[in-house]
């Protein structure tokens, strides 16, 4: 074959480190804490066959052929929004396919090669390949692993020279820490922005999955300068097939947003939009949601009484109040990623937390997820990683 | 509200004329000819409605979950695509959101800013979204309304220095012009392709939508360097709403696909690949397309003979064997951007030929499309459009 001359961009582009784990992960003998995926058995399938059929006998061709976002979806999404203390109407809700693509269109919105952003030194990897991918220079800033991000490291970063085009936050269930910023941090990030008039992404797909304390509006509620851009996503609340999420931006750059994402791939699916819509306004979404956090709740409880088991003596973690991940600290003489090579041997597989750093580093960290493993399958499973662990350290 | 400071390719994007145009022909009393719609009342409801319930029945939340590109999909791409003449396997294949998904993965696999591609002087406008949004130069080919692509022309632009990086044609019912490439000289720019090694996309969302005349072998049939880079779609031959298109490419570069795609929006939904697989391996396709192909013959035939009988005097047009559009030529003195002012009065939309043209011209042309407009629509619609044209030539 024919050597092929690649851009820039794709010809430093980096494998999927993550996705060739979650691939190795996925063989059927592995138990797997390695992907971020809802909880199989709690998917809403009868719900959603439900409200498909019903968009189809309503609907009929209108839900497959193209069309225009769909106007009771952005309507509930708004009202959804208001409740949670945003100030917004349909106008500025903007339809995605899953918050990524929110990601990659304000990326695109924001970056130029080689301008800064600023991104939480420990982060989601889509988030810095969102921002990197269009050349960003990623300004990392401290995080802790209770509250989220170091607001005096924020300001640091905001403040310098040049300034950046854009920053990037997880407000609540930090992936991969399990952070979530207190009351009075998000007041004092949106006037950050503010005061140093840098747009900020907030990323959000976790907050509602919360099992215990109090939902917190978001740093968006907090937003009066307009300069928080507020990423939703049903992937993880409804199902990860509805490929559906959604920005939450100011009037005057929706026109922006649309041509981006038209040369993305034009739209979101009428038939999809429609049948999230009907599960929204049948109000089936507060059911399934205390269904799913009771199961995550039972498979976070029963992996952090596994960790006190096993690597009580060694290790430390944290005991996020939801959303799917715990983050998991060993001592400085184990390498995670040589770790993953022995536990995947012994079928046990995590992400090494060093992936989720800004420059890399951390490299006696990993992420664990509960959500999509039985507590049976949690408990075998840290009993065999605990084993790999105490035989390194022996 | 904050002024924003927005990336270059953000400040510098272009309303997008087309949607809005669109989006004023979508009022209710106006007889459109501006949109690339298939047919709704042919779109398969009821057949995708029974595979949707068989796949929900028999696969569960595996429908719903996150998930790999689905193999039984990648499975009958491939054995279409060698039943159309291709050399390729299920390794071949990536499966996109549509074709427009597909466009703009090979942009960013191949274009850096200020690089040349090579485009068809008028072509989809999407194509030249895709690559001129990622800052590629387009150098035009000129392009017969009959045969297509200018051989000659798109040699000389092979062989310029600097080299493109990419080029992208339009095999089959040319949009807007309704062209398709004659055999032998798909299999020259093939070779074309290989004597300067450029990689050429070759976007075929139209090919099965043939109701006269033979089906040839694309391009990519006569690829042995590997070099060109083919675009399919489900979007008009099973409906729109199931977002999905893929691209036949080397197994060399999936890796690369597979990055870009994950950076873009993950994946497309199991529910709607799993589906579309159903209605493919029950064999709906084919009764499908006869269907909707007769369907469009009698469309194309109305708008012909309402051409024929409103405007025969004044005017060109083409007479394609299939596709969705019908190219329309009108006397010099005529300015299809300010016809469309007038027309829309008249509650007729049509699309301004000079939006597909690079550079901007060709302005007394414009694009009908009959597939969506019942043939009554199309002679009442071709009548008043062919009075507003008239009155200006008085």
């Amino acid at each position: 074959m024919t050597d092929l001359t690649l851009s820039h961009t794709a010809t430093h582009l980096k494998r999927s480190v993550m996705r060739h784990l979650i691939a190795l992960a996925a063989q059927p003998d592995i138990i797997s804490f390695a992907g971020g995926l809802p909880a199989a058995e709690c998917l809403p399938q009868s719900q959603l066959q439900t409200c498909l059929d019903a968009v189809l006998a309503r609907d009929g061709v209108k839900a497959l052929q193209y069309g225009p976002q769909y106007g009771p979806l952005r309507e509930w999404i708004a009202g959804y929004m208001r409740q949670r203390g945003v100030a917004c109407t349909t106008d500025n809700i903007f339809i995605t396919n899953g918050a990524q693509q929110g990601l990659e269109i304000l990326a695109r919105l924001f970056v130029d090669p080689g301008a800064p952003a600023v991104v939480e030194a420990i982060t989601f990897t889509g988030i810095t390949q969102a921002l990197g991918g269009h050349g960003a220079q990623l300004r990392p800033v401290a995080i802790d692993g209770q509250t989220g991000v170091d607001l005096e490291a924020l300001e640091a970063a905001l403040a310098a020279d040049p300034r950046p085009r854009v920053g990037a936050i997880i407000p609540d269930f930090h992936n991969p820490l399990g952070a979530s910023l207190p009351l009075a941090k998000r007041a004092q990030i949106a006037e950050l922005a503010a005061r140093y008039q840098v747009p900020l992404i907030e990323d959000d797909p976790y907050s509602l999955l919360r099992y215990a304390g109090e939902q917190q509006p978001p740093i968006k509620a907090h937003d009066s300068a307009g300069l928080v851009f507020y990423l939703g996503s049903f992937s993880k609340i409804v199902a990860p097939a509805m490929r559906l999420g959604w920005i939450v931006a100011p009037v005057a750059v929706q026109p922006k947003l649309l041509v981006l994402r038209e040369s993305l791939d034009l739209e979101s699916s009428q038939l999809l939009q429609r049948t999230v819509t009907e599960f929204l306004d049948r109000g089936y979404l507060s059911a399934h949601l205390a269904r799913l956090n009771a199961t995550n709740l039972e498979r976070r409880n029963a992996l952090l009484a596994a960790l006190d088991r096993e690597l009580g003596s060694v290790a430390e973690w944290s005991a996020p109040d939801g959303g799917l991940f715990v983050w998991l600290t060993l001592p400085q003489t184990i390498n995670t990623t040589e770790l993953f090579e022995t536990a995947i041997q012994h079928k046990i597989a995590f992400i090494p937390g060093t992936h989720f750093c800004t420059p890399h580093g951390h490299t006696n960290t990993l992420r664990l997820n509960y959500s999509n493993t039985t507590p049976a399958n949690i408990h075998e499973g840290l009993h065999r990683l605990g084993q790999v662990i105490h035989a390194q350290l022996a």
